[in-house]
């Protein structure tokens, strides 16, 4: 079946219209059909070349929320009518250990991504998986997970990687009641993040380059927002010495690590999510004295995407979004690259 | 009371006899006798002041054994005539939060540590704690451990600081049978280190420069020893990917992090003693692919520097020593400074 798409053909050419084919929906399969794509950085990434291994056409979007419209004769999980979502993943091989432990994202044979991962040869959708930004999309259902009825379907679309991506690390740092937890940045991860914490209640501090969030920050729930540029936020950071058991860092500018490790409890542990292109450097004194704890978290797996879907109905959680034609695609890249979006851009797929 | 110590004067002039005082054994101090005195690097760092910040005339030594002379009216611990430890503290606050979990090294007031910590004005030893080259030491009994009988009191000594730096780190990342650990050097800590991994139930394999000391880690339990430095290093390292789930760096010379990383299994830990003067560079991905985890220790708590002697006792493991006399600490220095023993020298402190 040929579906709609905005695709990507060349690094420094804008997106355009065209179509892409799906495959047949296979017995373990269920085609979805697209409600609302999420607009992630790493679209952008990818769309650009900027990672390097990109293969052109490609359609980017790994935030997907649709309706079932077809199932195969194997599907137990869905059915014609759900409302459901897909991520950053499309394929693992549900065999090795890491599958089993429901950590999709570190199979052990490479899950596949929601695009741009190689396709079998005689796939009959191209050379490599193509993402969200389209009408429909198939994929195994062990993949899909559902949309819960209380969630806005478009403002939970970002959820499937931002949302994931904040909850997963929060979840393996045993973040509750009585934790303290800082967010440094307040993007499209930030701001879902931040209201993660505060519901699993943790008292969230947002560690911003200035404070022309700190209203935001205040009313996802934060306690505290603190600038962290130049003089002022050296201080800042200095008088939060110790002060937190948990920092997930969401930007992927470099940042003088060291002083923000120094505001870490003994044992405390700084989650590294946005990846600088440079390396980083950092002092041993700030990982030994303390034992603290310097690690990093992509994306997650399948059994807590759910889990935090349903965790988000249940606290009413979502992102904030701007609702956009597919036309408008180009224009928001541009808008993401200068952080000029509170907070995440969603395409309502009617408009592909 | 007065007693012969072996003392730094000044950075660059060679260590001296001299003599030290030491207060009255208050009520709850014991008086120790000084059998042993280990030489471990940090005496060589600070007694040639390349940390900065020694208050000279200083007396090194932060491992040490030997017998109690005299306990104060409400010691309870140990009694006269019993072989004791003393590592590389001898006061902390006892309250906070640190100490009551019995992590005396992360006292929040600050641990008083075996040499070059301040002492208050009044006090009677002078303007700073003084080690273990001497023939005595008085210490809060709290801060002394008992040393096995089955354990050779002079190859004993260097557990005190090696032993528990090594110990800590192992038991906090949860070293057991199934384990998989590296150690990162073969030097006084190194050594120590697999022998400890060995008897908790780990297979255990040295990274190494070269492959000089490949027997030695054979005898001590390693199922493997490969050599790091150079293309075959690199190339060793690469067939490592993904094997470890502990890694110990006792080195504190820069390395290659990265090609280190890449040997630990998902959510694997490497854990920095060693600490190099320069900062260290990392690639982000190093950590959020496979949640692996950068982290230090140092040294560690009271009660489990207690558990390790006991654990060595009941598995026979002491360091290889060099005994020497006192008056052979200077070259026992240089040959420290590059790598000309194996694996630890102890001072007998009858030649003090």
């Amino acid at each position: 079946m040929d579906v709609a798409a905005v695709t990507a053909i060349a690094p420094d050419a804008p997106l355009e219209k065209t179509t892409i084919r799906r495959r047949d929906t296979g017995p373990s399969d269920v085609l979805i059909e697209i409600e609302f794509a999420g607009i992630c950085h790493s679209d952008i990434h990818h769309a650009r070349g900027e990672w390097g291994r990109t293969i052109y056409p490609t359609t980017p979007g790994h935030e997907i929320v649709g309706i079932v419209r077809e199932v195969g004769s194997e599907v137990t999980r869905h059915a014609v009518g759900d409302r459901v979502g897909v991520g950053c993943m499309v394929g693992a091989c549900h065999e090795c250990s890491s599958c089993e432990a429901g950590q999709e994202q570190e199979c052990e044979r490479g899950a596949v991504m929601t695009y741009g991962s190689p396709l079998p040869e005689d796939s009959v959708e191209g050379t490599t998986t193509q993402g969200g930004y389209s009408t429909h999309i198939v994929v195994e259902e062990r993949m899909v997970v559902s949309v819960p009825e209380d969630l806005d379907p478009a403002a939970a679309t970002p959820l499937l990687c931002a949302g994931v991506t904040m909850f997963s690390p929060l979840r393996q740092w045993n973040v509750g009641p009585g934790s303290k937890v800082a967010v440094i940045g307040m993007g499209g991860l930030g701001h879902v993040g931040v209201q993660l914490a505060v519901a699993m209640g943790a008292e969230v501090t947002v560690l911003s380059q200035t404070t022309s969030k700190r209203d935001d920050s205040l009313r996802f729930g934060a306690v505290e927002h603190y600038a962290t540029a130049g003089d002022e936020g050296k201080q800042n950071l200095r008088n939060l010495t110790g002060t937190f058991d948990v920092i997930l860092n969401t930007v992927s500018a470099p940042l003088p690590l060291d002083q923000f490790m120094r505001t870490l409890k003994p044992r405390g542990a700084m989650v590294e999510i946005g990846i600088p292109s440079e390396p980083m450097s950092l002092r041993a004194g700030s990982v030994t004295g303390g034992r603290k704890i310097l690690t990093g978290s992509m994306i997650g797996g399948i059994p807590e995407t759910q889990e935090m879907l349903d965790f988000c109905a249940e606290h009413g959680i979502t992102a904030e979004i701007e609702l956009i034609a597919a036309d408008k695609i180009n224009e928001a890249y541009d808008r993401v690259v200068r952080s000029d979006v509170r907070y995440r851009f969603v395409i309502d797929a009617k408009t592909f």
